[in-house]
């Protein structure tokens, strides 16, 4: 059937989808999410139907495509396609047997990790992978082989050295910037960190939020290779290189009911640190109630989880589970957190200690792993010695950045509110998720100087006048927005 | 928050969706899927957020609503709203919930099929609530108060007399047109069936849509009560009728991978009877290759259930199976099936012997429920006598159609292929799935003509140049579609 094309003007940001009038559908007995081959000219698509009930979005005789097709097929607002029936994607059947309680197998999972990559599957059909392996969770094996399959259908870095250090910290807790202080602090040490970081979905910065305050972010494979061949280390956005792309669409459709398959949440981190070649990784669960992971038997689990599927991977991983009940350091968005980075790097006496105390403990369980002698003390010698602050101006000159950058250099948003206490107290405690949310509504991390800072933390003593915190934002709506939600919410409570 | 409304000129069929840019949603901290409060003037929706990455379809200080909310708030293209940050609907704990294995109780289920009905839920959501009842089993009582909660969310329509009969046929077979026999037999009884179809989703004909060659099928509820008052039963279409809405929206999302969660099966049929008030259904189930249910173990379970839930509604069941391996009656489509059922009830002696079997069958179940005395010997006396027929040309009367058309006025399609044998044989095999394709393909049931008649079934001897079936269409080139599949998908063995 040959039809007219009409551009939608909308991106669907994934799937690929036509929408046909309901009379041209039933002359191929087509039906909502039925697929079809789109062809013009030597390009073809397949694609997901939609149906258009009335002639007024699609008439008939048209086709209406959405951006991602319509490049896909180099195509333009009236051009001529034509289409015929196509089979829906395999995976469906292996993601039907998954519902069905079977175990699925290497073929299996891979086509389902090649059409989830390719965005051959609709939501609906997505939603049904996730609640069955939520539901019917992963065994080890197939967990490993989401993992590997996760990977390979990305690309894949390879470095000429051993051994090759990753960090992770399981998400939730805001302020948590360790990487941007243990990247250098293990690369001082003469031992090679490629590591990719991501930008912040919910929160009110990612590491690469953050890190980008100070240096470039956004390289290619080539380029961070060449970074990590000469300084060791470096912090990247993970986003500008192709690593494990399934793994995106995959939270997507978990958010909506906040859930995390554990099978899913392993995959997804060790198909990151698999494809940059990691060897020895830590892991950091912070528990608490605003962390993701709310307990010490939940943390353990996971803790189990991660050793097991390591060594079907034959990577060394480490697991810590740390305090997650209240932010890390004292400041909380791109800037704010570059701030308190710098700090612990440059000595500064005001330094956040709870962020450095955390550093040093990781990278001492690092260079433990690493057969590293005296591993705590190494890590203390190379942050005092300045070593670490050195290898972190090498890192940011190498990626554009400013190394002599100070940190009360760096601009914060020149609309602020300070909070002050009413009252003499001490800190009970610290809602971590109205933080984030205040931050991110004060613009966060979209405008890199807006945030919070928190004079304050739990267990502190608090005296009538004192300054608890301050919001930063770029704008004074946006202030406005921010204290509007506070007085709604609250932080702290003394 | 104060936007200018952009019409997206797109009805979603559904779920309640409004497009907001990134840069307005990072003001309220707004991620997709997040729930808004649309107001202008005096009302009010809730809608689900989607996010526009560019500011092409929908750019800063715009908020683009899709017909249905549009329709809500009576809002027009450039009309100002205010939108202000809304909380998740209660049910997402509850599909939560579910999928962690937990049972649900009454409010809960409540809850969930009032966010369905209201549209509450995106097709994510829905999908998990959907795959949770399939993996997680509804237990008995959760499928009673499904049920309950489903028909009870409707209208429920009243009848003083007793018994109230009602029927069901498991679908998936095409020509099995037993409720047009069945209902004016059995009103012939003296019994009164208020009997409510659906048209095809997938099917060549529902007997929504075979009904109406003959008479009307949309009527209201009012309406629908006076022609029971007269004529004890009628035949009518469900969609005009507010029946356990939340029923097709859940059918929807089953649809892409093909499940269908033996609870919610059960709780959809059960929901619409109970919604009219039923005493006393037959339910049958046919198995075979072409039909939803596969083999007789399968059918044995889905028996129980159907028993089982009767006894908490309080309802008097029978279920039976039959042979579901091909058609029921020689014609498939609309205007075909209308024909097999008015040669049944006025005697014909070409009619569809199959079909007067399987009526007559299940009749004598009714009546035997019903305490009748010798219930298959007063069935075929009704149907012998003519009794049935002019019960028939009652209700058609009464549905504003003809009660004189003979079923050789029915119009056909005009267009037509007839298929000869091309040697002698035995039918070995039918496709149904093709059949019920190919009779679509060719226009049905849109195009009342359109279809298949089939001069032979499983079993029956061929010779050479013997009639084997026609296609009828009401256009050459639909007629040619359905010739093209014909040529790659077959239809008979022999």
């Amino acid at each position: 059937m040959e039809l007219t094309v009409k551009d939608m003007d909308i991106a669907t940001g994934g799937t690929l989808v036509a929408i046909l009038n309901k009379k041209d559908a039933a002359k191929l007995d087509l039906h909502t999410l039925d697929r079809i081959k789109v062809r013009k000219g030597r390009r073809v698509e397949t694609v997901i139907v939609d149906i258009a009930e009335s002639p007024k979005s699609v008439p008939p005789g048209r086709i209406g495509l959405f951006e991602e097709v319509l490049d896909s097929l180099n195509a333009k607002n009236t051009n001529r396609v034509s289409i015929t029936a196509a089979r829906k994607p395999l995976s469906l059947k292996f993601i039907r047997r998954k519902l069905e309680g079977h175990t699925l197998n290497k073929k299996e999972i891979e086509q389902i990790v090649w059409d989830i990559v390719h965005n051959k599957l609709s939501q609906i059909e997505l939603t049904y992978f996730v609640a069955a392996s939520y539901i019917r969770a992963l065994d080890p094996n197939e967990t490993y082989l989401l993992t590997k399959a996760m990977a390979s259908q990305g690309d894949i870095l390879k470095f000429s050295r051993y051994p090759v250090i990753d960090k992770h910290c399981i998400g939730g807790l805001p302020g948590n910037r360790t990487t941007m202080v243990l990247v250098p602090l293990v690369a001082a040490a003469g031992l090679t960190i490629p590591k990719t970081s991501s930008r912040s979905i919910t929160s009110p910065a990612g590491t690469a939020d953050a890190m980008e305050v100070l240096a470039d972010v956004s390289f290619s494979a080539r380029k961070m290779r060449k970074i990590v061949q000469k300084a060791n280390g470096c912090i990247v956005w993970g986003g500008a290189i192709n690593l494990a792309p399934a793994d995106d669409k995959i939270i997507q459709v978990e958010k909506p009911l906040g859930i995390d398959a554990e099978s899913q949440l392993l995959a997804s981190i060790m198909a990151k640190k698999y494809s940059v070649s990691s060897t020895h990784i830590i892991i950091d669960i912070p528990i608490g109630h605003g962390a993701k992971v709310r307990d010490k038997k939940g943390a353990l689990h996971l803790k189990k989880g991660f050793e097991a599927l390591a060594r079907k991977l034959h990577m060394h991983v480490r697991v810590i589970i740390t305090d997650g009940s209240q932010p890390i350091g004292n400041g909380i968005g791109p800037a704010l957190e570059a701030r308190d980075v710098l700090q612990v790097l440059m000595r500064y006496e005001k330094r956040p200690m709870d962020l450095e105390r955390k550093c040093l403990r990781m990278a001492a369980e690092l260079f433990e792993m690493c057969n590293i002698k005296d591993p705590y003390r190494k890590a203390v010698e190379l942050l005092e010695s300045g070593a670490a602050y050195r290898k972190m101006q090498q890192i940011i000159k190498m990626q554009n950045g400013n190394p002599k950058i100070l940190p009360e250099d760096i601009p914060l948003g020149k609309f602020s509110y300070t909070q002050y206490a009413s009252k003499n107290g001490k800190v009970k405690s610290l809602n971590t998720s109205h933080v984030s949310h205040i931050a991110r509504i004060a613009g966060a991390p979209e405008d890199k100087g807006a945030g919070l800072y928190l004079y304050k933390h739990m267990g502190d003593f608090v005296k009538k006048k004192d300054k608890l915190f301050t919001i930063y934002a770029e704008s004074s709506s946006k202030l406005k927005y921010a204290k509007d939600t506070l007085k709604q919410l609250g932080i702290m409570d003394y």
